[in-house]
């Protein structure tokens, strides 16, 4: 997508130097952070400077090519692989691409007879993990496109935009997609506390790409669906069990039982990367507990222009910080993959369809 | 409730003054406000400095008296307490407290013969109605209290502890009584946005009380109660409808729905000042839209301990900020009011009850 004029992914990799735009100073700043070898590249994932699932899966694939390029060359190559492997793994517990992106950079270095090969292969795999992220995310475009009416209101929870893929988005694929053929729609960005990724990126691309919008808080989602306001709803995902239940930021849930009360369709849109064969349902995913201090403070810019934070809650208070929930499958209408629409029951097909 | 060993109301007259917790600057500091005049305290009420149903309506009867105390001993008396009535009543839309407490005391001023009878009449009547939410807040905690067994987890939106009233509070009042009958209950707290009543002032309450608690992001609610980790929801009331609809602060819907969808028992703890006989259904409530800003900045304490803001959302982004929301009587389990719990259909009943 373009950013001030030039084009950009979220995350890249040059020579042996992972590139990514520092997401927690958007909106106030755009800037690029510089990550020279794989813990840096891990940091960067555990501390949310890269965030969102696709994206954390290119990373996750770049910093295992990270961890290949800097494997010496002798009996500990296999033996350091294997714990850079833990080192990126044990970023986050939840999103599957990250999963993913790490095994399948460690079994194509491991299918090579050199160290030279595993260094090339790892390279070339988590180059192509990137380049088929992006792909995906425009097919979920095109496929969700057709959802699409002109004048419709979309109701979207967190960032499921370019910046939590490396490009174009999964649940903001399709309304970008629409507007390039000619259909607007108004989406309703619900803030998303605590990080607040709605009104910080999701406002963010959605003012870039001309898209008429507007913030609202997490509370008022269920209550603009009551009144008719919401026409649809499509959300990301960071896992999807094999019965099609689906893990996704807290608050998911809310608003897709409030949907379904109300007979509105509800929409996850994410690539096959995010589909885990290995769970059977939502309940058996790990879900992140993340600290206290994201519910107790809010960061943003000061009136003075400087990035900072505020402290909400009294001293000496309690919270608890669960960053995902499950959406089991019945709360959902469809789920916008790269090779279509499916219904969660059939997500397993998807995975037949591709690689 | 006692605050730094001193018994406290969240507002009272003193001669022609009605002084006043500040309640925006909790948790971070606790200051009194004067407000020598009856415009001074409209103004404190359309500013939020007081909120919460059963205060508001308080401080509404107060400015009320501070209304006849003022008005001219002569032709003019009459006209003045009209325009003054208006001024009060056009300070918030949806608290029914507010409009009750107006009438009464205009009723109780124009039913005398004389100015002066007529300024002790208003003082009285407001006295009285500020009494009365004291007393009924008192009843309702008794009578909730019943609903509490000992190692219940409690979730509560918003703040209607004894802040958003005179004392005692509507949907905390139960879990304060409980505790003084030896029965602790362990309360989530919605944080609220976007003003955060629940992190600020709900927190604050419960640390002060010795109540264990935790403060979580309303994303959150919906998803613990799924997780079997929340036994019974209570939250206050804005206005009820005669048909059982509750109006409240935004995002009760949501967590009335949740709940129904996973046979929780969802409360409404309100004295029968909220009740609204005028009014049909809650559709029929005028729901107030406030600020943009309300959603795009945050405050709290920054670092240095000063009172300040964030931004959250890029500049140029808008926002959509409903304050309340409906709560169709059908997703309520009971109306805990000071006269008993009623179920929503016979919540007029309460009213024949009373006075």
């Amino acid at each position: 997508m373009i950013v001030n004029g030039t084009p950009h992914r979220t995350v890249w990799i040059e020579g042996s130097t992972v590139r990514m735009i520092n997401q927690p100073l958007i909106p106030h700043r755009f800037e690029i952070v510089d990550l020279p070898d794989h813990r840096a590249t891990a940091e960067a994932i555990r501390t949310m400077v890269v965030r969102g699932a696709g994206a954390i899966g290119a990373t996750a694939g770049y910093a295992m090519a990270q961890v290949v390029l800097e494997a010496p060359d002798n009996g500990d190559f296999a033996s350091y692989v294997e714990s850079g492997a833990e080192t990126v793994r044990k970023t986050r517990p939840t999103a599957q691409n990250l999963f993913y992106a790490v095994d399948r950079v460690m079994r194509a270095a491991m299918g090579t007879e050199s160290v030279v090969a595993a260094r090339r292969a790892s390279i070339e795999t988590a180059q192509a993990i990137a380049d088929e992220d992006a792909a995906s995310c425009e097919a979920i475009g095109r496929h969700g496109a057709h959802l699409i009416k002109d004048g419709m209101k979309v109701l979207t929870h967190c960032n499921a935009g370019w910046l939590a893929f490396v490009d174009w988005g999964s649940a903001l694929a399709p309304v970008y997609a629409a507007k390039r053929q000619g259909r607007k729609a108004f989406v309703f960005a619900d803030e998303t506390r605590p990080r607040c990724q709605g009104a910080r990126l999701t406002a963010w691309e959605l003012n870039n790409e001309g898209i008429d919008h507007a913030i609202i808080v997490d509370n008022a989602s269920g209550y603009l669906m009551r009144l008719g306001r919401v026409d649809m709803i499509i959300v990301g995902s960071d896992r999807i069990a094999s019965n099609g239940d689906v893990v996704n930021k807290i608050g998911t849930y809310e608003k897709a039982v409030v949907a379904r009360e109300l007979g509105l369709p509800f929409y996850v849109a994410a690539p096959t990367s995010t589909i885990d064969p290995d769970t059977p349902s939502g309940d058996d995913v790990p879900i992140e507990e993340r600290s206290e201090d994201e519910v107790l403070y809010m960061h943003g810019r000061l009136d003075d222009g400087e990035y900072g934070r505020v402290r909400i809650a009294p001293q000496g208070c309690r919270a608890l910080n669960l960053a995902f929930d499950v959406t089991p499958a019945k709360y959902i209408r469809g789920i916008i993959t790269q090779h279509g629409i499916l219904e969660p029951a059939e997500i397993m097909k998807a995975l037949d369809q591709g690689a």
